[in-house]
């Protein structure tokens, strides 16, 4: 009997990886050689280690999981990756392109004859091409397409009509179901017919004559359950459902409050429909929280990391675009004020710490709020009870802060006034960052936008430019 | 037959909050009246409605899911909060406790006696006790540990003197253990014995007399197996399995890629200790993003939206007062160009633009590698060929942003030369801002930092004074 690994899983990805990139070394290695010598191609020594070489990668590769073969892709360059790409055994193909990110799993499609990616394609399960769909050449999707019988083209046509952010994209239909009104015996009996039951299967589904779902039987349940009981007495009837044209993150926010592993998605006259599972909910958690961070950053969406040049600039360069042209209008203002820095040239120095802190604080303001939008804890009519309390911080935080930068300023400058001023400016600006930080998200929520797509490039304008006007407008009005 | 509640659980549980919200709201109203009229308090009829929106409120709690009614007390104000706290079934009291966030369950523990603090902390498992015990009095976790029984004081100490970080401190003991050596029938027959199966049981542990774990029995496999099948035939061997002392987050990540629900916790010998459950790793992931997003934006920790003021000030100072450190440095680089600047106060207005498309610059290559970081798809020989291909990205943007606003520059203030000037410091600081991007996570992967944390605000403060330095120092070169 094989004893059961021990190894840390995240080791043991560690170290497939490091094997890998030592056997595309050698193999790169050898082929430099037979290159360089201008040996003879049909060398019979080089050849051999050279096939040795790519047999060893391709039998390593073998015995990987998908999962693992994907991660491996990710962290290779595009020529690395193409190599491995082309050892990996045909029948994982659709697989670890579900697994891969977007921007690796097109260059590996690129890389593709038409006739492979068809022959990939068609492994997968109609919720798993659906996923694809979007990525694959029309022509690979019609073909595939052909070949699916009735039920399977009703299921991806069914899953391609939801976007991507909505329930009915999300779900499988690997459903088993019963009736209420036999007993767990039978139950069991029928179960038993399966090869093996779905992935992720810890509830069977209760359903009618009209596919209307009744109840669920929990496994947990079935196993201790009386064999005589009847599915009706056992089951439980409390079930937590899904819309298809749900949001998928509110699903995944029912998924996480109520542990569950599997549930019922219905349409609207309760007929079962699909299945959400839990792996499904736990991709989309870390997708919200990648796609999250990369906003915040300025990047449009994942970025290959080996890709070119090229490709990157265009990724990065909207918000690049916005950046500067909040910039611009900053510039203006201070521009606005030249005759007053001309004047007293120690403005110049302080007014980036006024418009910086305003900025940092006004982060901090928003995600706290954009947060609580998003966990929907927010009721409208609070904002006001909130504005006061953030108002409140803003004015301690300008009082203190303020004062020590006002101190600072006194000091290094010899110039009471400009001390004043100092902290006058910046409690100001933190008073008008924590009002932008209650405002801008609350007023894109009612507007039916994201709150946290852009926030913080807004309340960072507001108080670049606010800094910068209240500062210099308060210079220029009690200084010169 | 009940018929399944076909409501979505989002609009559900907004629905309870709304009521719940309302029922707090007139009971406040009868309150008021009763206290603005001056009215005898034993007034029969007030009383009687006062009672009865209480009542009704109480009735409406006892309805609903632990995890609901901590989702609802999130989003309560402090007095409205602890009016709800008081009408929760004590029963309950514990799972809320586990549920709510750590800034709203210091208010509601704050609020309790400590014997109610024993009673709540008594319904929990030693697992679950383990999360809370940080929180509670220390004298209430005592009384709580002396009436445990001798396994479940082995297991709490188990879980605590594990970090937080780490899977020991996420595990449970609820485990179904099996031998390899019986029939499918006899374990079928075994597990009948039970009540009701553990949560989340997707596969039950075989192992052998020492308790080292042999392989696992998925429950899908087992309902579809022969009954007369031996165990040993029908079990996994290959078992995704962790350490105790390993990272809780590694261990999330395996979740994700390997779509488990459950997996064993060995210790150094193979002995089953415990195991994971996919809502542990489901809460982590949520709450690493939550992390990541709140340090970005320089809070210290979660907070609770109706704290009160002075709580906030406190979460926030950190961050604002390392902010203020960075502007000042920034302010004195500035400070040393002063006299460029009273020469040429043009200056002054566009150096903002320069120091601002760095850090948004940079901010986008940060991202990118604290990213692959943490997934381990970054190896160390690699940062070289990154640093590379951002510094291609940054002079590719440099040139074309940076030549946009040199003519902007030239357009505005009739000077050539400041234009190109502006050209040459835009791409300089974005090549700065490449380089340190690539450099800083990297070198805190290198000393054992969490790259994630600070990356964003050093990032900002190199290319803040870099950039004005830059900016400055050649407009004093060849502008002066």
């Amino acid at each position: 009997m094989t004893v059961v690994d021990k190894k840390q899983p995240t080791d043991r990805l560690q170290d497939s990886l490091t094997q890998v990139q030592r056997l595309i070394e050698r193999h790169r290695l050898v082929e430099d050689l037979v290159h360089r010598q201008d040996m003879p191609r049909h060398d019979l020594v080089e050849s051999l280690v050279h096939k040795q070489n790519l047999a060893e990668l391709e039998h390593k590769l073998e015995a990987l999981h998908p999962a693992d073969i994907a991660y491996i892709l990710e962290a290779l360059p595009l020529e690395d990756r193409l190599l491995v790409w082309n050892l990996v055994h045909s029948d994982d193909e659709g697989d670890i392109l579900l697994e891969v990110s977007d921007a690796v799993r097109e260059s590996l499609i690129e890389s593709m004859e038409q006739h492979e990616l068809v022959a990939a394609a068609e492994q997968l399960d109609a919720d798993e091409l659906a996923d694809l769909a979007a990525d694959l050449p029309r022509q690979v999707v019609y073909e595939v397409m052909g070949g699916l019988d009735e039920e399977e083209r009703q299921q991806l046509q069914s899953v391609l009509s939801y976007e991507e952010h909505q329930v009915g994209a999300l779900m499988d239909f690997e459903l088993v179901k019963i009736r209420a009104d036999v007993s767990c015996e039978v139950v069991l009996r029928y179960l038993r017919r399966f090869d093996e039951l779905p992935s992720q299967t810890d509830k069977i589904f209760v359903t009618d004559e009209d596919g209307v779902l009744k109840g669920v039987l929990p496994v947990r349940k079935l196993l201790v359950s009386d064999t005589d009981a009847l599915v009706a007495e056992v089951m439980a009837t409390e079930v937590v459902s899904f819309r298809p044209e749900e949001d998928a993150a509110d699903a995944a926010l029912a998924f996480e409050r109520y542990d569950l592993v599997t549930a019922p998605v219905l349409d609207e006259h309760g007929v079962l429909i699909g299945r959400l599972t839990v792996d499904e909910m736990v991709d989309l958690i870390r997708e919200e929280s990648e796609t999250e961070a990369l906003n915040l950053a300025g990047l449009k969406e994942e970025e290959d990391l080996f890709a070119p040049v090229i490709d990157s600039v265009k990724n990065r360069w909207a918000w690049l675009a916005i950046n500067l042209c909040t910039a611009f209008v900053a510039s203006r203002v201070i521009g606005a004020f030249e005759g007053s820095i001309e004047k007293l040239v120690a403005l110049a120095a302080l007014m980036p710490i006024v418009a910086g802190i305003g900025g940092n604080s006004g982060n901090q303001t928003i995600t706290m709020i954009v947060r609580a939008l998003a966990m929907g804890q927010l009721q409208p009519g609070q904002a006001n009870r909130l504005w006061r309390k953030e108002l409140g911080v803003s004015v301690i935080n300008g009082v203190v802060w303020g004062g020590a930068l006002g101190v600072l300023a006194w000091m290094l400058y010899g110039n009471f006034a400009l001390g004043l001023v100092m902290l006058a400016a910046t409690t100001l600006n933190l008073m008008l960052a924590a009002s932008m930080g209650v405002l801008i998200p609350t007023m894109m929520e009612r507007f039916g936008k994201d709150p946290a797509v852009g926030s913080s490039v807004l309340i960072t304008a507001c108080t670049d430019s606010g800094g910068f006007f209240i500062f210099l407008g308060l210079a220029s009005l009690f200084l010169l």
